[in-house]
């Protein structure tokens, strides 16, 4: 099962609205159960390494169906998924701010939020996992 | 000058209307003047191609401030700038439908637009420019 | 807001001399706001890969808005940004030498210099830096 | 023989000088013997483009110690050089606007201008190799 458009619109626009809401210029990407791009929003003033980070924590959260900050831990020197980062073909970000999305309790895609705090990055992403949730 | 988010979704929106209304499946991506990506959508039964080609229709849109559709009669074997498609960092695609986005007659991004035929791509871009053209 | 080629050349003369001045031999790139290159000078005696490592410290600073020594600490193992600059389509150095560009308070892109020792440097880009503050 | 810093900056302002005085806003790119990057200037209003296209003329007219325009017939479908662009591990542009660099009648390095017609472009790349032919 996959997103369909109109959830990953909706997951992006709660994510929209969360990071107006707590003042955090954010870039927001959700994909699909497949890894491939569906929606995306960067505000004009978010950082430009936003872009690519957003997409990396959601293509990490949908590589593995774990929140990209759980996978920071696992991939560090001694630990043992070390160098997972390395070993897919695009960016693959192991901190805070990606989670898996879930329709009905079935994996369905990933988002990724970059732009603030780790913090702020998981408050966003956290609006959008619940946007969708009960769809 | 660029593109402001609000600025980037409203082009998105149109588009995205247009996609639906003439009935193509299609993936839409809307750049900053700096060649960034502001805004992206994708139905879900778009052709997974179009997520890179749309995104590269914007980026040759965006570099020569040019339609994409322009750039390939000037970059085949005999014409002036052959080879064109080989000279940036990311994919760079020159046929129809990728658009500069114009406010108030100045450049400020570029949207690009894969999923349906070349005619169908360039009309939901034209939605797009026609969006914020006078914004 | 972004440099102009004034503003860009202008900090590239003060780092040049600067660089002249303390006797290291060094390539200094600055970049817009959008991170794309404005403006470079390489000595003909600064190490080769001076060349590509002034562009990465500037491409870091504009990316994060943030001082590319001050990355290093935060990209290391068990730190919160762990893996950071492998998440950028271009080298992203995370060593001293990259400072953002502010013209009258506001980022306008950045500067990075490489040559000499991280202390050399710093003190380059530093002479950037000053002569656009407040232009 | 390559290029001192000085030769380098003496070509890139006698290029910047000749682009202004026609208005084409330019990139221009002076690369050395070995084809690294010595002296880079862009005008705020040259197509972005044109950042990697003007090293891209350079690169080609220094690797082969020819203009880059006399390598686009030689690199056509049936021509002997068929796919030279596609050999090299930088972007590599056989369109007209770089040219090789010479002191003195011995070869140099190379400058590569983008951002005009193809006609402006020769014409600010000949200023560079005109400034310093004869030091």
């Amino acid at each position: 099962m996959s997103l369909t458009y109109e959830q990953a619109h909706r997951a992006l626009e709660a994510a929209v609205s969360k990071a107006a809401e707590i003042g955090s210029p954010s870039s927001i990407a959700v994909l699909d159960a497949g890894r491939e791009l569906m929606a995306f929003a960067r505000h004009e003033r978010a950082l430009l390494a936003s872009v690519e980070i957003s997409q990396g924590k959601a293509y990490a959260a949908c590589s593995m169906q774990m929140p990209s900050g759980e996978l920071g831990p696992l991939s560090q020197p001694g630990a043992p998924f070390f160098g997972l980062e390395t070993t897919q073909r695009r960016p693959f970000v192991t901190f805070g701010g990606g989670q898996p999305l879930q329709i009905g309790g079935e994996f369905a895609g990933a988002v990724g939020v970059a732009g603030g705090t780790i913090d702020q990055d998981e408050e966003v992403a956290a609006a959008a996992v619940s946007s969708v949730a009960g769809t």
